[in-house]
């Protein structure tokens, strides 16, 4: 079966079945933990098979004693229960003739115990010489927030974003960085389901721009470079690699049962994929949100925009220390610039629009802003540009609002981002980001580093199409 | 004069004389820029004298022609008049015997122009064999949210934290990092009063638990370190050093006129004064904060109590990228958390305590979240620990709010932050950081930056007791 066929049915299933459910929610400690109860409240449109012994209706959906029972053509099965019960109830969906069967239960590779090994076996063999796949043990399954869908017996924290993750722990589900999720795939123990299914389907998903993974350790580093790096050619794909050290290698082991391998050839590898590696949780959210709000970025050339010359300094340190360069300004753009500023001031990259604030007569402080910003973007020596403002008013996000419109459409290519401080920061965030065409970063060094990936990625696809 | 002495009439004045202020309010592009505006709306309690040539009373104030007919015993003088003006000024401050004088001015060394430069020559002279000192130019002056009192002709953002920041921009009067002023000391261009000045009255002063330094250049690195060391042996400095590169060196020239130096020695050199070095303004911000409401560590080790398996690997990555170390458990401690945990769960550190929440019959979710984090501070070979939630109920800040209050009175030594993700995340993080005795951080990485920081400040704190 094509992979691509067989992976929709996991995270576009039009029918799932509910293996292991309670008359009643399950809650524990005041927590839902329910599949059923949070399929039904995240919207799901499609046909739900609870599957219950004894019971004939739950939440007013007509249940069946087994797998057996149930009507035909059922895409998808999520099982959630005792670890012991599940290489049967495997084996009577593939009867059955599902082909997507995830399995939440923990306790197989990722338990200390022999048993746990031995369950794992019989779960490989059930599903040995059919076209059914297992995604997990040990997994949330899938969430689709287009259908929208979930398999987490936790509730899932959903929004339309054209984001992907295929990821090897189900904190995922729960905006771990702030981020909701668009589409995402948990492997869990990933005994069969792997990152190379997961990057099939994201590579075609014409909702995805953006490609999250999150990868502790794998059996077949080279396969999943390969596949990684084929999806990179058309899209971005993102990595957040943990299990960095020795030590932490041990922990994965025992949390998903994966080998992790040097990290040092982890870093060059994925590099040479023209995969974008993150260091932490926070610069995973930053490059999934930049890269598909912000345009690529073709050059490393940064025109920098402040309120204060003490912060175009640190806008400098940060250009620097991400690897980017200080644009050279055109005499155009100099000219332009010095129009509006004071005659004793220095007129370079950065600019600081202060003074030329205070100068101006008829203008008024927003009109000094933009037309400083605008002249930056005009400047065909400048790739993008970080504006820096201390927010004093609280029109601040509204003036800019315009700008940032105006900006991307007279100049797709070039990305626009802000560092805001001050009163009003918060607001002129929100603000400026309903956009969709900019982001605010909570320091130049986070703002620079995104352009720099944008400038990265831009630079491996020019590549791609030059060979 | 005693230097501390003459830096309290910058920072509490008991009285103010304000040059240069107007009949209306100043007001550029609908943001005040007015210092006696400020002044008063800050709740300011001091004597207030208002210097107009014109005006017999502003505001209900009674009103100056000039600086020699205010009354006597005038603290500190804030100047806010074109550059030309301000020798002739300062003459007649020094004659009224005024001994702290701030110029918010620009237009001196930070000038293009050789007038600039002419300017600053005689206010240097004018100062010059008197016991009257000059903040600035290019200063907003100080504030002090303790009295309250603020020099600056823009809104400060204050609140009465234990912080005492030495800044080379005013740009640290707007919560540059989401961080409020304490007390404040902006240089400007630093042509008198410098660094020095500033370490001297921080060193003594009783409301100032941490200093924190923003730093460009200067001319005299060698005494700044030394004073900054004796400051160091008593309570935490914290410096925020930009102007890293040739390019930014040349900015820094232009912004305040001060010279810059390699950036690698800084970075040696600040180490050795038992300095603490940040990157960024997120750092500068974190650790300002880490060292007035967290315990310094006596150690590197670490124990992490986590709700996913997944998280606790990325724990032990950052962990290790700071240099610090994941614990090694006694087997009292094992013992304990083995009671908690299924049979199948490999016990550790980290400890992913959801297993354990699932199996508790009695005890509820908070309770094993507790008792599993007890259990780590009680370890005598855990200095520190961290904790890292998915906030799935609204009531997780509030329920470890006693855990919070119990850890920091039982092992007072031993700092607890939090890394929190999900749903209440929020919510959580404003209820704990209430008790003002933890941290929530927003990556595990930065809550174990902020962990390192502080067993390198005990260590260096012990090493001094040990002379």
């Amino acid at each position: 079966m094509d992979i691509v066929a067989q992976m929709k049915k996991f995270v576009e299933p039009k029918s799932v079945a509910l293996i292991g459910v309670s008359r009643e929610p399950m809650i524990t400690h005041g927590i839902i933990v329910d599949v059923l109860t949070n399929l039904i409240n995240c919207g799901y449109q499609g046909k739900i098979y609870p599957i219950h012994p004894q019971a004939s209706e739950i939440k007013g959906l007509k249940t069946y004693a087994t797998i057996a029972d149930a009507p035909e053509d059922i895409d998808s099965a999520v099982i959630n229960l005792p670890r012991d019960l599940i290489p049967g109830i495997v084996k009577e969906c593939v009867n059955k003739g599902i082909k997507a069967i995830t399995i939440a239960t923990q306790g197989f590779a990722d338990a200390n115990d022999d048993q746990g090994k031995q369950l794992q076996r019989e779960i490989d063999d059930a599903i040995k010489g059919t076209d059914a796949r297992i995604l997990g043990p040990n997994s949330l399954g899938t969430a689709n927030a287009y259908i929208p869908f979930s398999s987490s017996f936790w509730e899932t924290q959903m929004e339309k974003i054209p984001v992907g993750l295929v990821c090897q722990t189900g904190v995922f589900f729960t905006s771990l960085a702030g981020l909701k999720v668009g589409k995402i795939i948990d492997l869990g123990n990933g005994s069969d389901v792997h990152f190379s299914d997961g990057l099939a389907y994201f590579k075609q998903d014409a909702e995805t721009k953006v490609v999250g993974l999150h990868v502790e350790g794998m059996r077949d580093a080279a396969t999943f470079l390969k596949q990684a790096s084929r999806v990179a050619h058309k899209k971005p794909v993102v990595v957040l690699k943990t299990g960095r050290s020795e030590r932490a290698a041990r922990a994965v082991q025992s949390h998903t049962g994966s080998l992790v391998g040097k990290d040092e050839v982890w870093d060059v590898a994925l590099k040479q994929a023209g995969v974008i590696r993150v260091g932490d949780v926070e610069e995973f959210s930053d490059m999934l949100r930049a890269f598909y709000v912000l345009p690529l970025m073709k050059g490393g050339k940064i025109g920098i925009v402040t309120g204060s010359g003490g912060v175009g300094i640190m806008g400098i340190d940060a250009c620097q220390k991400s690897g980017l360069e200080v644009a050279k300004l055109s005499s155009a753009t100099i000219k332009r610039l010095s129009a509006l500023t004071p005659s004793w001031q220095d007129v370079g990259n950065p600019i600081d629009i202060w003074p030329a604030v205070m100068v101006a007569r008829k203008a008024s402080l927003f009109e000094v802003l933009r037309t400083a910003t605008k002249t930056f973007f005009d400047d065909p020596g400048v790739n993008g540009v970080l504006c820096m403002f201390d927010t004093r008013l609280p029109a601040f996000g509204v003036e800019f609002y315009q700008l940032v419109e105006e900006a991307a459409k007279s100049h797709s290519d070039k990305p626009l981002v802000f560092y805001l401080h001050g009163a009003f920061a918060n607001e002129a965030k929100n603000k400026l980001e309903e956009t969709n065409k900019t982001l605010v970063f909570p320091s130049p060094e986070r703002a620079m580093r995104a352009l720099r990936h944008l400038a990265d990625y831009s630079e491996f696809r020019a590549s791609c199409e030059n060979w």
